[in-house]
């Protein structure tokens, strides 16, 4: 096979929004924050300018050349924050592009729109410090682990239920309602399991009492459903947790009820009409609108005082009840976050995204708050609402379209043709397509996921050669977000979209695919041991074909990742872009070629490998300078 | 010179929001439209679905193959208007793309961000039915022409009186206080120049009284300035536009005033701080906020309720005022409308917009609204507030780019380095960059310019040949938009940023470039001999180098345009995707070859070219089937 040469990417100036490039990742609103540029030396810019726009007028802030490295000359600019998010971008004048503009998806020569300007924001509720570089674990309650009071329990009127070992029940009148019984102490019980993967946050789909398994049709955001062992069992549940170090976040759906749900049967019951409870509802003519016509889930009227305290402002309502010590959680992930709040020509979105955010900085400010987004999220995340979102836009279906089967035919959430199979620049230009969109902060505390409980499982998703799973699972866990598995991923679960993706978590790990555990637990350790890895930026090198290759930088330290869909020949690295590779060393897998300035990356399958060591080059801190006198 | 094969554009499926693809331009909410898709037949797509996304969760809708012609597939899909903005994309499946989207910005082979999706506006106060395709004039006061009237006025304490024949003072002090003495009656006097020329609207810039000869920092809403002839002279002024069938808009400040306002002088005059009018502006301690810090114009406070009643509600409030039957106007321009209601954490910019939307509708339902933005207006022009934008950044700029002179350094609006010069293809990039981020409602209901008082003078821009003027005035007239023209331009008239750009009209016309003029009036009288230039949908043809070339394309009418910068080789379209052509004639300028089954387009310099003909392969109406029964 013939070399290919890396993209010119290395050779292009870069910034990005992380710690390396910004003086702080949590400005104040009116704090004069430091941006820093690098420009490969060859470049020789004759001016470097940041545009910004406060109040939306567009300003010019001219930067200074305030270093010269052996590869990079560096300019820096100071901004103000003058209003909650600050868009900036840098206009390059001379060198080899003389009139260029660098945002976040790299160099353009001519105008370009602001949306994937870098931003800045300022919150008087900033993301809580545990968040960034940590790794998620969903647990979908009703299918992870039973423990033994499970059996004294009552079946339910709604439920059928299952034994921990039957299949599956995709039938129409099933799907929803079979039962295998796991709950909040069996979770507790397997916290070993979590421990020794590494993960650091559990993150559980509803645990309210409901009419379904996935609960997502609440009929009380008062209390834990008695069925996963009520309140007490997730008190003992985050406790446990806690003194492992873990955090546990719920799953809270602010868009709708279910039609069971206390503040519904008032609603619709004798007297409903006059109830405070039926304003909470929306309501055309005598019918209610119902989540995509779901009639079991009455969609919430966010334009209701009432509704709003009960939720939000109360410090018992349902977002303060369940947080902080009292509560035991440390978070909560909102389900429909996109739908939420929004009703033909009634859109207070942003609105319901933005008080949620402060009341979780008034009752639990070290909580975290992630919206479900399935779609394009980047308008919906300002920086000011949602810290997060799952992030399926930006990184699960462009990472699909890599890793897909040849065989599989995965639609996404019902889509109507399946997802494509593409070559890895189309995958990175869509990732920077939608990361680029939002702020550094709001991309570092989304979720990065390879699945969900409400998709194909991963190991289903890549077909026949489980090494595509340490593809996936490499691009999970090395770039800048919060990286999410589902309970099961790391044994190598399967499961199509739907119920089926939701199979109970088998216990004999005779079953287990255990190379795949050992594949996860080892990137969740590579991770945890890399500063890089945990906060670095991000600088693409090369995405072409079967392999693509970036670089998480850290003042510390640099790691160069390289993920391969397939066997494929050289690519080679020009390394006086990589000062210090020489003395670098493995943190996952095999060690690249080194040699007469070049590295070369080959891969004889799927695969992940992350190599790291000491820049030697390491060029300035951004800091604020201080005026004097 | 070597041929040049039009670009593969004309050969891909193509959707516009034009009448030609949309059942109406003006749906209702809850109303159901119909959208078409055309696609080249030799594609044979195996399916279209149209994705949508009702409250921002998205949803698929299967189109229908309706109609096959010679040349095209033409698909067709009910889309419901759920929400006030609706956004839609097509999915093609099959055929040479077997995976594709088509957007605002054209086929996409793997997944992009939503931004340039196409859009539905539906509103309660759709902009007038005389805007599309008018033709607009921009008149600043001051210098298009003086009545004998003036001679009589006294010279105010803030004015340096010069003659007309005075050569513009660009000295600090005098910028903005030389006063010429243009008034009112003065262009009354100059409407029979408007309508040999042509045009439709006149715009101009700011009437009430100030103390500057822009008249951007006003001292009252309540009055027309009495240098201009006062009230009595605009009532004039109308009345004799309307006889003659034209439009007359306005200009207002919503944000910010002058610090000779009646207000600001109350707020801060004798027992200011318990007036009223205290809390219409922004206090940051004892001290004001003005605009970019410019003392003399303190910034309005939208939050303040009897702010907004005297500015947008009450019908003789500063808006409604003046529209309509009693006041005259048929619109309004707002002035800086991208800062409007913002500062530090408050932004209500949308509200404002939609707040002076709303009152216009009530008072004035048949005026124009059109917000001012020097850069990037796309998430400011949701589609429900400001009716249209000045369009500088997806036209003048790019434009900009292609026509500047080699030696002329013009920068924009204060910009640190000079516009670039660029090749066509990233011109038209660029407009299609920004002008698919908007609903096609509210891109043909905003001003295409070339310049404007804020800007060079497009024959001082372009350089030393003329002809380029005619390239800029040739896509300025033929892309959909309302085009703006600022008054002396048809004249050739010069000047620089600033002051220098805003010399008198001289109305001797001995001193006219005739044939610029005869350009202007020739190009006005195409477009309005021809639907397809005034409503037409705009597919790309071909950009490269030094030619630009497209189709606008109605069910009656399709126009070829062809701008050139320079001379260049021949350009070859294959008329298979030109039903009809051989029947055309030249609407303006000289006659393509057309031979052996191809049109070939060549240029002996900068100019411009538009022919039309009858399509004749047309496809189908875009009509909503109804359900029977």
């Amino acid at each position: 096979m013939r070399a290919a040469t890396a993209s010119t990417w290395l050779g292009q100036p870069h910034h990005d929004g992380s710690a390396r490039y910004v003086s702080t990742q949590r400005p104040r609103l009116g704090e004069t924050v430091s941006v820093l540029l690098r420009v490969p030396v060859d470049h020789e810019l004759t001016a470097v300018h940041v545009r910004t726009a406060p109040d939306a007028e567009q300003v010019f802030v001219k930067a200074r050349l305030v270093c010269t490295t052996r590869t990079d000359a560096w300019w820096s600019a100071s901004l103000v924050c003058h209003n909650p998010v600050t868009t900036y971008r840098f206009l390059l004048s001379g060198g080899p592009t003389r009139y260029a503009w660098l945002n976040g998806t790299g160099v353009h020569l001519r105008d370009v729109p602001d949306a994937s300007d870098f931003r800045l924001v300022a919150s008087e509720v900033p993301p809580p410090a545990w968040a960034e570089g940590s790794v998620v674990y969903q647990i979908f309650p009703d299918r992870f682990a039973r423990s033994a009071q499970a059996d004294r329990r009552e079946v339910p009127d709604w439920a059928f239920p299952a034994a921990w070992d039957d299949p599956v029940d995709t039938r129409p009148g099933r799907i929803g309602h079979q039962l295998y019984g796991g709950d909040l102490d069996g979770i507790a019980e397997r916290l070993d399991h979590l421990e020794r993967l590494g993960v650091d946050v559990i993150y559980l789909t509803p645990f309210f009492p409901a009419g379904s398994n996935h609960r997502y049709d609440a009929s009380s955001f008062s209390e834990v459903d008695p069925l996963l062992g009520g309140d007490a069992a997730l008190r003992r549940l985050t406790s446990a947790a806690h003194e492992r170090g873990m955090k546990v976040m719920g799953d809270f759906t602010t868009n709708h009820t279910g039609d069971r749900h206390e503040w519904f049967v008032t609603a619709t019951g004798p007297g409903g009409r006059r109830a405070v409870e039926r304003d909470f509802y929306i309501w055309e003519g005598d019918d209610y609108v119902a989540w995509l016509g779901v009639r079991s889930l009455p969609k919430l009227n966010h334009l209701n005082a009432e509704l709003r305290r009960r939720i939000f402002q109360d410090r018992a309502g349902v977002v303060g009840k369940w947080l902080g010590p009292s509560g035991g959680l440390d978070g909560w992930r909102v389900d429909v976050a996109n739908m939420t709040g929004r009703w033909r020509s009634t859109d207070v979105n942003h609105d319901v995204a933005r008080e949620m955010r402060d009341a979780m900085g008034r009752w639990a400010p070290e909580a975290l708050l992630v919206g479900e987004h399935t779609h394009d999220y980047t308008v919906d995340l300002p920086g000011d609402g949602w810290h997060g979102v799952m992030n399926y836009a930006g990184f699960c279906r462009p990472m699909w379209t890599w890793l897909r089967g040849e065989t599989e035919d995965p639609n996404f959430l019902g889509a109507p043709v399946p997802i494509p199979l593409l070559d890895a620049r189309a995958v990175v230009d869509t990732m920077r397509d939608f990361t680029s969109r939002v702020s550094w902060q709001s991309l570092v505390h989304s979720f990065n996921l390879v699945g969900s409980h409400d998709a194909t499982r991963v190991r289903t998703l890549v077909g026949e050669d489980s090494r595509r799973v340490d593809a996936a699972a490499g691009l999970l866990l090395t770039l800048p977000s919060m990286p999410m598995l589902t309970y099961g991923d790391e044994i190598g679960m399967e499961g199509r979209f739907g119920e089926d993706g939701r199979r109970p978590m088998p216990w004999d790990d005779s079953c287990w695919d255990t190379r795949l555990h050992d594949v996860y637990r080892g990137l969740i350790a590579a991770r945890k041991s890399s500063p890089a890895l945990q906060h670095g930026g991000l600088r693409w090198v090369h995405a072409s074909g079967d392999a693509i290759v970036f670089l998480r930088e850290e003042l510390t330290e640099t790691a160069l990742v390289h993920v391969s869909r397939a066997a494929h020949g050289p690519v080679c690295v020009d390394a006086r872009h990589l000062p210090g590779v020489e003395s670098g060393s493995a943190a996952y897998g095999p060690v690249p070629d080194i040699e007469a300035g070049t590295v070369t990356l080959r891969a004889d399958g799927p695969g992940v490998r992350v190599w790291r060591w000491r820049p030697t080059d390491e060029g300035p801190r951004p800091t604020v300078r201080r005026r004097t006198g």
